[in-house]
């Protein structure tokens, strides 16, 4: 089977190796498809060196079909198609409080351990969600980064016929707005470039330019002075910190999506005023991947715009490489078959 | 009838009036206390003339008996005992999405019309709320300040032995440990003025000096690393801030109920790798003053403890002096009888 290799240095190699049988508590994937993910990206720039055990495999966001199932492995068949919700939380602890997904000692497969980017991957049973017969399997591996937006929006508890505004138009705001949509939402995105503004209008999506339309005087005009009752920050920019505690209305509560490394400035005042909410948002629960997979094989909301391109897993090094060449670009899928 | 005005300059002075008839739709109160509340100490020192029309009698958190009854008013007969939720929500729209108490054309009665500082007070009708006939009337005006609490602990859904961390030990802060050991919860209280801290601890709560004592540490221990399951910040200072997210646990909830006047930065990391929730909470809504209400009528918790002084009406500009010179004192009252 091959394998891929992040060694350091911005390099991936692809070996030769032999396809190892499952542990007990194991299935043995045959890989499909598998997505490169923001994080894949900062550990090709070598931005996670210290966390990564190289030369590793790996990659999460994937689909594929169950090859072999290890000892004390029930319910799975060869051939089922699945999918893996990479989070190992055997560390987990009463500290924890339950919340399994974002539990301290929490390890994320494919980057704490070895990943999707090879032929063949053995995982432990516990983390297989099963797809249907009917799921695209290039799809499928949109299943992952699409059940990080279906948490930010459950977590956000939005409701049918509320006003959603997604502060950037990438990968995960584009999911996120998808989503919102599906709960009947009255979805808005604002985004500053332009490829992805064309992108997001192309999808039937309402996109405000910043730069030139003043999204707080727009989005007030479109409800009436109601302003926004849930805000996703997914862009990670101060201008986006600033104007989500504005273009948010009275009780209105705002997702914290982005990953922002520093402290940066918020307007409290605000947050006390208008009794807003910040809620933060990780990953994902067991119920926002089956929410995900139920969306993916319905196929209702144009998935497949969002892959930008597909390439086998002995291109990976050009993978890497054209992505940073095409900072528009979406989502980049590996086929491993 | 004796009226203190506020001057402007730092100045209150005291007048004789006619005492008022009652308009349609308004009731006579005859005031019985009113307390001192951070807000008019701001007054007093000329933060607020630009919204404040002076002179102006001011003051909101009183208590008092019905002495008239205004045409169209049902239910209030004279005599009985009353206070005053001080929110004229008459300007509210359907862009305030049922929110009245933070309706955007809300006024603030004693900020933004007349106050309770004088001895005969016209208000609505539906700024009342009905004491119980053993309801004390000198701890009834710390029914407005309590409702606050109240309000606070309900928005951070706080339940029976969670771990609450109040920063800031101030009179907002111990009414919101009061009410939140009311519930059930573990209380800590961080403050760094040894005073407060004497006083905290003399009402029986746990009490750490951030200074002396890391608290983060301290929290962890007591919780075997579970850490605060809802943090209230009360102090209004960037250390509180600093600490908030690192004492919160696993999907803690943070309460703002301090104003910060400008933009402060703010670990965003955090709220997104632990989930944590920021809360808004101001002012309160009509449940939060029946709990308050009721709070004070028991008086199981040493309320009469915050009450520093009390000093009658023709006093009030020696009140606001000794306010000035005695940073830690709690609550102080002025007997308008």
């Amino acid at each position: 089977m091959k394998a891929s290799l992040y060694e350091g240095n911005q390099t991936f190699t692809v070996v030769e190796k032999d396809i190892e049988a499952p542990a007990a508590g194991e299935v043995r994937i045959k890989v499909a498809y598998c997505g490169v993910c923001g994080t894949d990206v900062h550990i090709y720039h070598g931005m996670m060196d210290k966390r990564v055990n190289i030369p590793l495999t790996i990659g999460h966001e994937m689909s594929g079909t169950v090859d072999a199932v290890g000892e004390g492995v029930e319910g799975y068949k060869v051939g089922e198609k699945i999918t893996v919700r990479p989070l190992d939380n055997r560390g987990e602890t009463a500290a924890d409080k339950g919340h399994s997904h974002i539990a301290k000692a929490l390890k994320f497969i494919g980057i704490d351990s070895p990943g999707a980017m090879q032929q063949y991957w053995n995982v432990p049973a516990f983390t297989l969600h099963k797809l249907k017969e009917e799921t695209d399997l290039k799809l499928a591996a949109l299943i992952e980064p699409l059940s990080v937006a279906c948490h930010d929006v459950r977590m956000s508890r939005l409701k049918k016929d509320e006003v959603a505004v997604v502060l950037g138009g990438g990968p995960i705001g584009l999911l996120v707005a998808m989503v919102a949509k599906s709960k009947g939402a009255h979805v808005i995105i604002s985004e500053v470039n332009d490829a992805r503004i064309k992108m997001a209008e192309g999808m039937g999506f309402e996109v405000v330019n910043p730069i030139n339309t003043d999204l707080v005087a727009y989005v007030d005009q479109q409800t009436e002075g109601g302003l926004a009752d849930v805000v996703f920050e997914v862009a990670g920019v101060q201008a986006s910190l600033d104007v989500m505690t504005e273009v948010a209305g009275i009780r209105g509560r705002i997702v914290m999506v982005a990953i922002h490394g520093e402290k940066k400035p918020v307007d409290l005042f605000k947050f006390f005023w208008k009794e807003l909410e910040l809620i933060g948002a990780r990953v994902y629960e067991k119920e926002d991947y089956e929410e995900s997979i139920q969306l993916i094989t319905e196929n209702k909301y144009n998935f497949d715009k969002i892959i930008t391109a597909t390439k086998p897993i002995d291109d990976i090094q050009q993978i890497f490489e054209d992505i940073d060449k095409n900072p528009t670009g979406m989502k980049f899928l590996i086929d491993c078959q």
